[in-house]
C-alpha cells in the first residue's frame, strides 16, 4: 500500500491527523526503564502502546538513535517492530548526496527498514531527491524548517520569492503528489500559507508542535489543503517526555490524546469557515 | 590534535594532499573478499593497507554503511579500526537539522566514532551547522556538490550572487578557519575559484576526482589557497575499485599512487607559475 493510502486509512480508523516523533534521548528517559540501549527500547515501546491509538504516523528521527553508536541500529529495529502494521513510518533523516550515494540512503531506509516515508534534504539539487520517491517510496523534501536560523538560507530572495517556495515549486513540477510532500516548520504559518498556493495538492509534515513552540491551531489553519486535508502535524518531545502527576505513559497518552483532539478541532473550525 | 594540524602532519609525513573515500559497494567489492558485511570489512582494511602510505585523509561516506542495515555500523567502526591513527578520519555523512537534533548528530560522529572532521548539510541554517563546528571538531560545509543536479538550487541567483557563495560568506563570518571549511565539487572548478575569493583562509574539500569525472588538475589549480595549500581532492572509486592487470590491491595502490603524484605536480605547477 503507498504511503499515502496507509496514512489515510490509519488517519480515518484513529480519528486523528496526529504523527508523533519517537526521539530516544538518554537523558530524558525514566529511571524506571532502566539505562542504555535496553532502557530506550523499553521506553519507546511502552510510549507506543500508550499512543498508538491517538496517532495516524510515527516519525523516529535517525539522529538520536545514531547517537546511540551502534547498538542505534539495534534501537531502531526493536522501535520499528514495535508499531502497529497499519501504522505509517516516517524515517526523518533529512539524508541529501549526489545520485549515487542519494540512492544507497533511499536503500537504507526503504528497503532496509521497510520505511513507508523518509524526509530528505534540498540542497543538492533534485537528483540527490529522485531515489527518495521512486516507485512505492516516498520523499517529504524539507522545504521551511522549525528552527530560527531557518531564515539564514531558506529565505533568501531569488527572483522576488522565497528559496523554500523555490524548493517547493521546482519538486511540484517534477515529482507526482502520490511520492512527494514538504516538510514545514508548525512555528511558521504564513510559511505554510504561501507553500499551500504553490503546491495545493500536497501533504505537509508540520513539525515543531510543542516543544519547539509551534502553535498547533494556527499551523493546522494555515497549512490545511481545500479539502481540508493535506496536513500532517507532528509532535516529538511534547508527547513522549510530555510532563504530568502520572507515570510517563499516561502522561504522554493524555499528551497525544490532547493534541490528537486539538488537531480535530483546528480542522473543523477551519473547514466550516 | 585538531583535524586540520593533523591533516597538515599527514601530509607532510606521506607528501600527499589526496584523500580517498571508503565507500562499500557490495557489487564491486571482489568475490575474494567473501560476502556480506564480512567482505566489507575484508575489503576496506586490504584497500587502506594498500593505499594509506598514499594519502592525508580518509572519507568513509555512511551511505554505504547505512545500506548494509545494522551490520553498516560494525563495517564502519572495523574500518576506522583500520585506519592508522595519523590519518585523519572525515565522516562524509552531509547531516543536517535543527540545533537539538543536529547536536545528536554531531555527537554520533564526533563522540561516538570519533572522527576529526564531518560534513554538513547548509540549508537548515547556521544553527544547525554550529554543533559540528564546535570546540575540538571541524565542520565541512557543503556549499557545491559535483553532481549536475547541483545547479537547480546552488546556483539560483540571490542578491547578484548563486546561493553557494552565499552559503560560504555565512559561514565565513560565523566560523573560524580552524573549525570550518568548504565542499566544493572537483567537477566545477570555476564555482571553486568563485568560492576562493571570499574564503581565501578555508580548506576546500574536492570530492568527484576520478569516476565522476572531475579533472584533477583543473581543480586544485582553482582551489589552491595564496600559499599554496587549502586543497583536499578525493576520490573514492576511482581509486578502490580501479580497474587494472593485478589483483585489487595492487590497482588501488597505483591509482592512488597516480593520483597523489598528479596532484603533488598539479599544485606544483600552479605555485610556480
Amino acid at each position: 500500500m503507498s504511503f499515502l493510502a496507509k496514512l489515510s486509512a490509519a488517519s480515518r480508523a484513529h480519528d486523528s491527523i496526529l504523527c508523533v516523533g519517537l526521539d530516544p534521548e538518554p537523558d530524558a528517559i525514566p529511571e524506571s526503564c532502566g539505562r542504555g540501549p535496553q532502557a530506550a527500547i523499553h521506553f519507546l515501546e511502552r510510549i507506543i502502546r500508550a499512543t498508538a491509538d491517538q496517532v495516524c504516523a510515527y516519525k523516529p528521527n535517525l539522529a538520536f538513535y545514531e547517537r546511540y553508536g551502534a547498538p542505534g541500529a539495534e534501537i531502531l529495529s526493536a522501535t520499528l517492530a514495535a508499531i502497529p502494521k497499519d501504522i505509517p513510518v516516517i524515517l526523518d533523516g533529512k539524508r541529501g548526496d549526489v545520485p549515487n550515494t542519494a540512492a544507497a540512503y533511499a536503500s537504507a531506509v526503504f528497503e532496509g527498514y521497510h520505511a513507508d516515508a523518509a524526509t530528505v534534504a534540498p540542497y543538492v539539487g533534485l537528483d540527490g531527491v529522485a531515489p527518495f520517491c521512486a516507485d512505492g517510496r516516498y520523499a517529504l523534501v524539507v522545504a521551511r524548517t522549525s528552527n530560527p536560523g531557518a531564515r539564514d538560507l531558506q529565505d533568501l530572495d531569488v527572483g522576488g520569492r522565497p528559496l523554500y517556495e523555490r524548493v517547493v515549486t521546482l519538486c511540484v513540477e517534477r515529482f507526482p503528489a502520490e511520492r512527494c510532500g514538504f516538510v514545514v516548520g508548525a512555528t511558521y504559518p504564513d510559511e505554510a500559507r504561501r507553500l499551500r498556493s504553490v503546491a495545493p495538492d500536497r501533504l505537509f509534515l508540520l513539525p515543531g508542535v510543542g516543544a519547539q513552540g509551534g502553535d498547533l491551531a494556527l499551523a493546522i489553519r494555515a497549512a490545511l489543503d481545500a479539502h481540508g486535508g493535506g496536513v500532517l502535524p507532528s509532535a516529538s518531545r511534547s508527547v513522549i517526555y510530555a510532563a504530568g502527576p502520572d507515570d510517563f505513559e499516561r502522561n504522554a497518552a493524555t499528551a497525544a490524546r490532547s493534541l490528537r483532539e486539538s488537531a480535530n478541532a483546528a480542522r473543523s473550525a477551519a473547514m466550516s469557515r
